[in-house]
């Protein structure tokens, strides 16, 4: 493989000039410059981004911690940060937490360990003092979708209590009197939030609770296939169902389907979220918008701000969710 | 931000000592392995991942090229390219190829840069003799879903004219002879090779093809809805229809469902992927399996193998689709 020197050489400079050129000094000329691209090239010489980083103690990597990158909402969240990485001349390095404390742990101090002085970081699990000790050691990380004390302004959070009582209102606004819940299982802050939510609603408007009314599941299909079929099960009466995102609500939809109850006519349905899905199943799922794509670009330009020391961007940094109409909702039948 | 050399003063060896224990060498004893991870600890000192990239002219990163990582079908590549990566103690960059030319080649080009010696690469805009270029400098480079000529050992592909041609002879079989195909306009062979197959199938079993019963769009579910919607507008018998991918089918699912056309009743749909979306839609999707976790765990592994000079595992170089039936096909009404 070609060295540094070997472009030098060809290009009849010195490395320090090819140095220069590599990092976009001001100082290298117009002719160095060419000369330098044109014996890369010939060379197919690949400047060496581990050498430059160290170089720098710094990189022009962008990293990421997302949930699990194969769920299409973290799909889009990836998508979005690379999109400003790509706008900032960054590359993007990704890490899973996978929901799971140690590996989303891991999965920070890898990419801490590849210098990337920019981080986003999706983690639920590890505990607030932990991730309070990783926030104060690199200054240009930022959580989204949570909400660390003390750290308030490097967060990009979502309302989610208000998101899911948003939801639960509207299908009370439509006449609906006995409301399900179909929740997550996972043991974070969304699940709760939301949950609460929906209580708060119905307290509000004098509707009493009642845990029958309440099914769980993993927070996909499968897990709203599981609910809903439990919520069936029950035999409680219920018209309406408000979902704990757009994933079980559409195995919630299968379900009712195949047991002839027809969607909204015989049960409304609401999601959370708006990811693609929302769009796909039949009937269209009247669903709340949880500002995936803008949170996260915004977490990205903070993130790189905070780690260049360049001016702040104006952010949100509690978004609300809105309600999104499709027709998964009528009146009770 | 603590140094190695604060890490060794604490831990009461020398850097070296350090040095041999962050690389797990076997030369380090245990007393010290124990004194230098407690000083680490201490310190909240982070070993340099770029610094040790560049003394061992290697990383612990495993490259990977995808088209778009949003897309569902490639969010299940990089959850199987992660978990091979997991296993094996590497850690995961990925760049997206957004379908162009000069992004795919830019990602394979940064993943270099950063010294990934193991690339997986899903590149199939990037010409030929250019890829060949690359695959000479990267000894540990993979590709996957493309076929490069002379490369045959380092490439895992689909056969996808012959799962094509599966899914025409399966609708033929019901006793269907009016079969649309529903076509990517992407210009790649995945798209020019699943055409041919479906023209293939029609011409064994004698049936005349027809350019006016195959319709083009990009290969997600609005292009899928474009698709079926200029079919069902050209008005032409149709009693069937192939569809480039299980997106694009979802699409045509939901403007027939909004057209009153009942599937498979009056009309039959077969996708081609098996992702996650044939089985979220009713009627499930009748489709073709990718079998894409099998597909990129083999090229991790292989680009691997290839990357350290360890012994190469057994891998199929070109995988055959098999049919899924589920309930989006039946005879003719």
């Amino acid at each position: 493989m070609a060295t540094i020197k070997d472009v030098a050489r060809l290009a009849g400079v010195s490395v320090a000039t090819v140095s220069r050129v590599i990092n976009h000094s001001p100082k290298a000329s117009e002719s160095s410059r060419l000369a330098v691209n044109q014996a890369m090239e010939q060379l197919q010489y690949h400047p060496n981004a581990n050498a430059r980083a160290l170089a720098q103690q710094s990189t022009e990597t962008l990293g990421l911690v997302v949930g699990d990158v194969s769920d299409p909402f973290f799909g889009a969240m990836v998508k979005a940060v690379d999109e400003v990485a790509g706008q900032t001349g960054n590359f993007l390095l990704i890490g899973n937490g996978y929901h799971n404390e140690q590996k989303e742990r891991q999965a920070i101090e890898q990419l801490m360990r590849h210098r990337c002085a920019a981080l986003v970081v999706h983690a639920k699990k590890v505990p607030d003092d932990d991730l309070e000790v990783l926030m104060k050691q690199v200054p240009g990380m930022v959580l989204l979708n949570r909400l660390l004390k003390g750290f308030e302004a490097r967060c990009i959070a979502l309302d989610d209590r208000y998101g899911a009582w948003l939801a639960t209102r509207h299908l009370i606004q439509q006449g609906h009197t006995q409301i399900g819940f179909i929740c997550s299982t996972h043991t974070i802050s969304d699940a709760e939030e939301r949950l609460q939510g929906y209580y708060d609603a119905l307290k509000e408007h004098g509707l009493p609770s009642n845990d029958r009314l309440v099914a769980w599941g993993e927070p996909d299909e499968v897990g709203g296939e599981q609910a809903m079929t439990e919520l069936l099960g029950r035999g409680k009466p219920l018209s309406a169902v408000a979902c704990y995102n757009d994933s079980m609500a559409a195995g919630a939809l299968a379900v009712l389907s195949d047991n002839g109850v027809n969607v909204p006519e015989a049960m409304s349905l609401i999601g959370f979220d708006d990811v693609l899905v929302s769009r796909y199943v039949r009937p269209r799922l009247t669903t709340v918008r949880y500002p995936i794509v803008t949170m996260a670009q915004q977490a990205a330009q903070l993130a790189l701000a905070l780690a260049n020391g360049t001016p702040l961007p104006e952010v949100t940094n509690m978004f609300s969710p809105t309600l999104v109409r499709r027709h998964s909702v009528s009146g009770p039948g």
